[in-house]
């Protein structure tokens, strides 16, 4: 029981805390949170909005038969048209969605009651939208890099060479995107740091 | 102060802990940490594995000149022909490695000392496993899926019908590596409900 006690008696060591504030955390902290939510928000919705606009039209030569001259046809890259960036658009409009809903609730809860449970919600939405974002960065980045290269061995020509707006603007929508997915990182190590914080004093 | 010692009489309920039970897991907890450890360790390598020995062989009949009847070529299929199965096979190494290791860090730690800051490192490498395995599992998945569908936006046809046994256990491997994500994600929700039990008694 010593033990437990010394562990007890320096549980918290500001004065006048109440309970809510002893499951809470401190306000430097809550600040962080605070601020890497607004943070997520805007890189989400920034990131949303570049993939949203990105399209580009070019005039392409295309040989309909061998032995008669190119024909010059407009060709479009539009975001939706690969299923990989259709997915990051949804896993960012979800994230940005969700990173203004947990801002509000952090706002809300601040003097409010029930931090524990918001607290524990919060916490593993946190870690569904780093699984979300960084599975659809990855997928994104993957079929970027193909535009970007090509690949040989399966016969896919590179396409970013024809339309290099529409690749550049969707490689800032995909890095926009990775740096929200760590800033949700960031809030998870931040909580975990919270209760490491409690427990370490 | 009242409140305080309200939560730090209720903080423990257990008796004839010591300080390093007191920071550490409860014994259920541990055990479901450290089965989800070797899950993820088999998983890993499980999905290493049989991306690995990925590779298949087809005879396909090429059109070298339009005039003349096609030829034969035999065409071979292998995971590191493509950067997205690289980056898989690379992450699930990495998480493999750290697999193998944390488990044993949580095993020789369970009697130990300096509990607190072995738990912050192995929490903070489990998000990082989470980080890469999900960005691994997006970037696979995505060329899978164009190696299965194809698109005719980008000209990029589908191999998979004639890749098909290399396909399918490309997407073997890849379902195997989304599970050991799960298990990771895991991990984090119970280092999270390990701190939220101590707080909420």
């Amino acid at each position: 029981m010593e033990s437990q006690n010394k562990v007890s008696n320096s549980f918290d060591g500001t004065t006048g805390t109440d309970s809510k504030q002893v499951v809470g955390m401190p306000r430097t902290l809550s600040n962080c949170d605070l601020i890497l939510r607004v943070v997520a928000l805007l890189l989400t919705v920034t990131s949303a909005i570049v993939l949203g606009v990105d399209k580009q039209t070019k005039i392409v030569p295309i040989q309909i038969v061998p032995t008669l001259p190119a024909v010059n046809v407009a060709a479009q890259a539009k975001w939706h048209y690969l299923s990989a960036f259709v997915y990051s658009m949804v896993a960012n409009i979800i994230a940005s969605s969700y990173a203004a809903i947990s801002t509000l609730m952090v706002l809300g809860s601040r003097n409010g009651k029930a931090r524990l449970g918001l607290a524990q919600i919060i916490a593993v939405l946190d870690i569904l939208m780093v699984g979300i974002l960084f599975s659809a960065n990855g997928a994104a980045l993957a079929i970027g890099l193909m535009g970007y290269n090509g690949n040989s061995h399966v016969r896919w020509n590179k396409v970013c060479n024809v339309f290099d707006k529409f690749c550049d603007q969707a490689a800032v929508s995909i890095v926009l995107s990775l740096l929200a997915s760590l800033a949700f990182t960031a809030l998870i190590l931040l909580t975990l740091l919270t209760f490491h914080k409690r427990f370490a004093r």
